[in-house]
């Protein structure tokens, strides 16, 4: 499907994965807590465990650090059958802290594109989360003053999005968004008219994978780089 | 000191303890918690701890109640001396989620107050807190359509409003904030040569404090009933 970009005038950047290492974090979070509880179950148990209640929870707790930290917690009493001891419940808590404490390790060409993109286009960045977290990545990562408007959203249906839309004045037609989630930054946006590009990350969390059929004729280009946005859109 | 309200084009409204009830949930909690935990230490021991707590994670956590269920675990953790049961941490959880789903309580005033508002000022609503459940109070509410913006921030110092009204296109002269907390919602707004009006809520949290010296000289008013902005503003 040919896909031009000559009407794009503001272009969205997810966060988490696109900009910068996210999901290796929350990798490591799960190893480090199926060890803590290596006595009661197997890892492959523990994790399938943990990620049911990260699903279960995700209508009250929503996404980011402090769920999944709670989520650790909840999993724990029960994966241990109650006999889990307070030095690891604490251990666990220590987990989520030191994910909260993590730098920010930009993606490779990161800074380049966003220079080379932020004469011509107005970029915005919209990713999901803890509110706090995001921000401070933000300024950790030393990207603020690429772009114009920064929304953290509690989800990224398509609602958000055409939310979003309406709320910045920009027409679907005009806006690209760019980002390493299939379900998160590209379907949604093209279920709404609007553009997108899809930035695989080598690891994605389970609940953001989409099947054939949600994929299918559905008009997005895959690049394996971000810094190959500059020879679409340049 | 005489203030007049005549160049106000925006109103921003706090919500929690403005619109709807909040602190009392967190002191219903607090109780339950000092309850779980009344074998270990008195009811203002764990009061005092779990406050130190809260500060002590605030500037990685922020505000909400996630962050606030995880300093409850963690000062259970310590109160008890790691003696704490797991069927306890459980309840602990359990006292977090409920706050999570309970009902929406307006505060006496609050519709008839909007919907005479919003005829001659653009409203908007500037919280703080965890963004899925603000989103959710305001969605329970039925308030969202008297707000033209909906702002939910990190945190409610000087910074944080004047980025806001930046963003806003708005005028600090033009806008007035009306909330329950000097700290939050008034004093940071007079600072910045915006308007404030302060509706004291029954209960405050002690981190909302200030002292006599902070609000000496200040120019903002003071009503006793949300209604009473009615009489100053129209």
């Amino acid at each position: 499907m040919e896909i031009n970009y000559q009407n794009i005038k503001v272009i969205g950047f997810d966060a988490d994965d696109t900009l910068w290492v996210n999901e290796t974090y929350f990798r490591e979070a799960e190893t480090d807590f199926a060890k803590l509880l290596s006595k009661y179950e197997t890892p492959n148990k523990i994790d399938q465990e943990l990620f049911k209640k990260e699903i279960d929870n995700l209508p009250i707790y929503g996404y980011g650090i402090k769920a999944f930290t709670l989520s650790m917690v909840e999993s724990a009493l029960e994966l241990s059958n109650y006999n889990i001891s307070s030095k690891n419940i604490e251990e666990i808590l220590n987990i989520g802290k030191a994910m909260l404490s993590k730098p920010v390790e930009l993606l490779d060409g990161v800074e380049e594109v966003l220079k080379s993109l932020s004469g011509k286009y107005r970029l915005i960045l919209a990713t999901k989360g803890d509110l706090l977290d995001q921000e401070r990545k933000l300024e950790k990562s030393g990207l603020t003053n690429y772009f114009h408007h920064i929304e953290v959203l509690s989800d990224k249906k398509e609602e958000n999005y055409s939310k979003l839309l309406r709320h910045l004045d920009i027409n679907p037609s005009e806006f690209l968004m760019i980002g390493n989630s299939l379900k998160s930054d590209v379907l949604p946006l093209v279920n709404i008219k609007a553009h997108a590009i899809h930035v695989p990350f080598h690891t994605t969390w389970a609940h953001e994978e989409v099947t054939e059929e949600e994929k299918n004729g559905k008009a997005y280009k895959t690049i394996s780089s971000l810094k190959d946005v500059l020879k679409l859109m340049t």
